[in-house]
This record gives structure tokens, C-alpha cells and sequence, in this order.
């Protein structure tokens, strides 16, 4: 910002705050600051204590490691889930889409992140000791690997895959290929040639 | 939101509240709430305080109407600015916008919006008679109209020239033309179209 701008510190420190969200550079967070202050100043007030409540009032699940307001997430707490099928993502987003599916019925772990050395983030980053405990409860027969298809995603399946599989587990992944109703045409080579690799017997 | 998916309280309270933000639907909401709670709460909880300190904190100024911690902002209270010229902006990130040129010392009056009839803010709402006051303080000679040159910004200058002529001030248009450092062949042909029209004999 420049320095010969005479503008009052809170706003300074606002246009600041806003710009550690993700995606918002310093033009995004003084349009952002001036619509609040302006404009919406309840929206403010909720935000600020929607902040606060978050960081009082959410913990990792136990179980899944996913967001929860009690020790055990209300997914992990259903008695009417499949305890014997175990769905590894990314992010909450990513449980998310495959619940949106309504057509998976066991339950979840979340990582909270993905293997990636560039960002410093290595395989003990990740606390995968849990995730093993996890899955040698016992009662899981089968870990679904549903990180991305990214070089990160694919990386850690790869290292869970192989950690997994030592410890007796079923591990499958999820199927890449060209995705439902996109015509070949116009999907990007790199997909179709996944979509040859993984042909399936009819 | 999908109502099937058990996601706690305040991370859905969170996402509502992010989407307040200007630009910001519910996947950039959902992922601004994720990277702060996983990745940075130390950032959430400066916005948290941030816009605590932004809603107690600051007021509008007195003379100018920008944002201020006091009752004369910084640049109202500078002795060193010309007293004689004001110049009326839409909104603070205008302002910036010609402070940052260090080529004007005259004062300023932020409007925090423009005439927009379509989304129900008239004349009427934007207190207009606080402007007329403070330029028939006695002391300013001239007063500069900066606001946008969109259909509102025009419509807003026009509104308030005529006001201001008729308390017997002089009151001046910032240039419209073709922007400094462009070529004509790629500037839009309204732009040149107002160049032309509002051409300077050398």
C-alpha cells in the first residue's frame, strides 16, 4: 500500500486481514473492506463472530478428521452407515461431492491436505499414523483412495496405497476416465489416454 | 447448500457469512472457511478483530464523509493542503486513486456511492445538503467533479454541477479522453469518440 496514503489504521489492518483469505489480492480486499464498512456493516458483525465461533467451536472429528462441533462427527456417530468401507479425500469439500451422490453409505477419512514436497508437505506432515490406526479398527475390509487426480493426489494414493495394503487392507481407488456426458471429442488427451489405460471387460 | 450433508453449525454459519463478501459465492465462501480454519486460523482470528475494530473504530469524517478514526480525518486536518479546491469522489478507493499521483494538494468530499435510480439510490439518499455545506464554507473556490465516467458517475456529476453552479461556485470536470501511454487503434471507439468531441485547442 502506499505509504503516502493518509487512511485510518483499522481500515489498513482490515484490507490486510482480508488479504490472507485465499484468491483475494489487496484491490479485492479494499473492495471487500468498503462494502462492509459502507454498505453492509451487519454482514461485518456476523462474519467477526462467525470467525470467533468457528475457532471456539469446531474440532477435528476423532474418527474422520473432518470438521465437527463434538468429538465424534455426526457422519462417524450414524449407526446406519456401512462401517466397513472407508473413503480417503482430500478436503471436506471433496466428502462433500461423493456425499452429494447419495450413493455411498460408509464412512470417511479426511485428510486435510495431500502429500506434496514442494509445499514441505511430506508423508510424516500427515500424521498417517492415525489414518492406519483407523483403518485396522477391525471392522473395515475395504480403504477407497478418493484424493485428486492430481500429481499430488495421485502421489499419496500411491504412498497410502502401499502402506495400507501391508497392513492386509482391500484398497481400491476411484476410476479416472472420461467424465459422465462429456462427449471424447472435446476431453483433453491426457484424460482419454487414462480412459484406454483403464478400459474395463464388458 | 445441500441439506443432506451433516456439516456443523458454525462452519456453515462461517460460509453464509463469507459469501456476504462482495465476488464471493459458496465455493470460494467454502474455500476461504476451509484454508483459514485448517490452514490459518492465526488469520481468522486477525479478521475476526479486524472488523471488530473497523465497526467500533472508525467513523466518517466530519468534513471529508471517508472513513476516519477521528472526527477530521488525516487529510482534512493536514495545514498544508489548499483549502480552496475540493474534490468530490464516489467512493475512498477513489481517492486513493488521485492521492496517489502526488499531483493534487486541494481537499476532498467522498460521496460513498452515486445517483443510481435502478438500485433505489437517489438524490435524496445520498444527503447531498452536507456537500452544498461544506462547499459554501466560504474558503473553496473551486470544486472538481472525479466522479466515474459510467452512466452513473455522469449522471451524478451533472446532478451535482448544477447544484453547486447555482450557489455561484465554480465547479470543473476531471479529462475524459483516450488514456495516457495507450494507442488510439486500441482504445474503444467511445473513448475516442469523447476525445474528439472534448478536443483542446494547443
Amino acid at each position: 500500500m502506499d505509504p503516502h496514503l493518509p487512511e485510518p489504521q483499522p481500515l489498513l489492518a482490515l484490507v490486510d486481514a482480508l488479504k490472507a483469505l485465499p484468491g483475494v489480492g489487496v484491490r479485492t480486499a479494499r473492495r471487500m473492506a468498503y462494502h462492509l464498512l459502507q454498505h453492509d456493516p451487519k454482514a461485518a458483525q456476523t462474519l467477526a463472530r462467525a470467525l470467533e465461533e468457528s475457532l471456539t467451536g469446531l474440532q477435528h472429528c476423532e474418527r474422520c478428521n473432518g470438521f465437527s462441533e463434538t468429538q465424534i462427527c455426526v457422519t462417524c456417530a450414524n449407526e446406519q452407515r456401512d462401517t466397513s468401507i472407508l473413503c480417503v479425500v482430500e478436503t471436506p469439500a471433496d466428502q462433500n461431492s461423493i456425499e452429494s451422490t447419495h450413493n455411498y453409505r460408509g464412512l470417511y477419512y479426511v485428510l486435510m491436505g495431500r502429500i506434496a514436497p514442494l509445499e514441505g508437505m511430506g508423508a510424516e506432515q500427515m500424521n498417517l499414523a492415525r489414518l492406519i490406526d483407523r483403518a485396522t479398527n477391525g471392522e473395515v475390509q475395504e480403504v477407497i483412495l478418493a484424493t485428486n487426480f492430481t500429481a499430488e493426489g495421485d502421489t499419496t494414493a500411491h504412498y497410502l496405497g502401499e502402506a495400507l495394503r501391508q497392513k492386509g487392507l482391500k484398497v481400491t481407488r476411484i476410476a479416472r476416465g472420461v467424465p459422465s456426458g462429456s462427449e471424447i471429442e472435446y476431453v483433453d488427451a491426457g484424460t482419454v489416454a487414462w480412459a484406454l489405460l483403464e478400459r474395463k471387460e464388458t
